[in-house]
């Protein structure tokens, strides 16, 4: 189990105990899965969740345009709401900020985050200002769903087929070239690099302003189609052992099927000098926010009608136990270590 | 206005801007407010705040103890329902948290935090968990109220009568005892004071572990005994500027009416020497979390069946116009300025 999963439990643990009123028949689903699920009366659910994004931990002031900041901070947020199947209705934005960022700075980042909030149809509803020695930004986000029809992570069943919905990897390639590759996200003028500045700039995209799959997450929630779900946050090993471990199963994935990014020719050799391996950053890259989830093969045959269908890869299966192994072409099964984002890892 | 009012009304413009959608049905009160209200079915509003604590702005590494941080966090988040008159439900909890500092300190933390939720009856149902540089602590709280029932800052009317739960200025106090009297928050050896450990430390419990009026917030709310209500979490002068502007109304106060802390005879020395005014702790000291709310004169009289009615004092009166004075006993009434925590005042 990776450090963070641990520190989740243990935080689970200290509100648990000899606690009669913990037992809450309204709350449906409690702490471990993307977001907290609440019942509203007999026919909807709301669903709710939390996100931190920090400078220095998850953005570079230097580094990253504060339209960008505001823009990619909320979407992550919204996207545990598309994990579970929900439609997003509001957040709240708690900021903590330098004085000196105040001006210029943070309109550029409410621009970026006003944007984000138009094309999700998400209301800023309220949240906390105050300030801090560097940027700190923590969104919580409010959906709502049908009543039970919430994904979680711990339906998925052995012989389940395993599906991402678009390419992996795209999200580190982005951060890669921003961080090593002499190009910058405004201008792009970058020594070595010669494609056009527009072909970058949709390089870096993924990384910047990622999109994430609304459409995709409520259909497949409202006709029942998937068994368990989350969107990769952290890396498809890290988030595949999480829906594992919280469905008490194991994963078999054969890597040649597994959708990975496409590095441009004439930027193969920097992608080889900044060792970077598609296989690698599509196993084990985050921020991608691509939905992982798992299907019943009953149900595969009706998955063409899905939002964004000819994007669908399935990559392996659901296994009886608790290993997940990647499938070699020798039939040799590696195991697959969560080697993703992990905050807390030495 | 005070500097962090201006900035939470240009977030605000931010996302007002040309979406149709913000104006949303099931949104009965968004920005500004102690709280954001969302409609539950024909019966029931949620109440939704969030509350960021940092290391470094709000409390510190070396002379706050863990246990303190994770209980006041959570009850000063809490107060925000309080001052709402809803109930406490469910809280998100997202904490960023350096490694070195997820061992005892976090057990500590949660150990705190966890007596806090038991004391409010209000569960865990998700968050986020990351690493920071300093710890910084964002809570959502939800809560839940009889639809329409909530008491916003907006209500208050020229004529209706301005009461506070409580004597003011006690956590302030508190505080200048732990960073200025050389006394510590364990232990308590100081040598300037020759008072019992535990008196000490029964003057240094409303900064460390302050008590919110949860009951007399509900029973207001659930009577329409007040107008307008919000807890003073940023000092008098300041949270009654803010219910004033929310109302559009002013207020006169009578300075000798505000109840403050009583210094100890044999602390007197030391708060001379630490400067401490008891008057000017009441009027701009901050976290004591009572509750300041309005009440019209017809129902003065039925004040008496209120939780906690013996400590609830009247102070003055709401005002046409939009000064707010107080009023001396030479009958000259100076302007009350906003003198409390204002984390953007340069």
């Amino acid at each position: 189990m990776d450090r963070e999963s641990k520190l989740v439990e243990r935080i689970g643990r200290a509100f648990r105990s000899g606690s009669q009123y913990a037992r809450d028949a309204a709350l449906r689903l409690g702490i471990g899965d993307d977001a907290a699920i609440i019942s509203c009366g007999r026919q909807r659910d709301w669903v709710l969740s939390c996100d931190a994004f920090l400078e220095g931990v998850h953005f570079l002031a230097k580094t990253h345009p504060p339209n960008s900041v505001g823009y990619k901070s909320l979407v992550r947020a919204t996207s545990d709401l598309a994990a579970m199947g929900a439609t997003p209705r509001y957040f709240l934005l708690t900021i903590a900020i330098p004085a000196n960022r105040t001006g210029a700075w943070l309109d550029e980042f409410l621009n970026g985050m006003a944007r984000a909030a138009r094309s999700l149809r998400i209301v800023l509803a309220g949240g906390d200002t105050t300030k801090g020695g560097v940027v700190s930004i923590s969104i919580t986000v409010v959906g709502e769903i049908a009543r039970g029809r919430a994904v979680t992570r711990s339906g998925a069943r052995p012989g389940d087929i395993i599906y991402v919905s678009g390419a992996l990897g795209r999200a580190q390639l982005g951060l890669e070239l921003l961080l090593h590759g002499k190009i910058k996200a405004s201008g792009l003028r970058g020594g070595r690099v010669r494609r056009s500045d527009r072909t970058l700039q949709s390089l870096l995209r993924p990384h910047l302003y990622p999109k994430i799959h609304l459409a995709l997450g409520t259909w497949l929630a409202r006709r029942r189609m998937a068994s368990a779900m989350l969107d990769i946050s952290d890396g498809l090993s890290t988030d595949l052992a999480r829906l594992c471990a919280a469905s008490g199963a194991g994963a078999q994935i054969i890597p040649d099927l597994v959708p990975r990014v496409a590095v441009p020719a004439d930027l193969s050799k920097l992608a080889a000098g900044l060792k970077l391996d598609p296989l690698k950053m599509a196993l084990h890259g985050g921020e991608d926010y691509e939905l992982l989830f798992t299907v019943s093969p009953r149900n595969v045959k009706n998955l063409w009608a899905a939002p964004g269908f000819s994007q669908l890869k399935a990559i392996g299966e659901v296994t009886r136990g608790k290993r997940v192994v990647l499938v070699d072409k020798d039939g040799t099964k590696p195991q697959l270590e969560p080697g993703g984002w992990d905050p807390f890892r030495g």
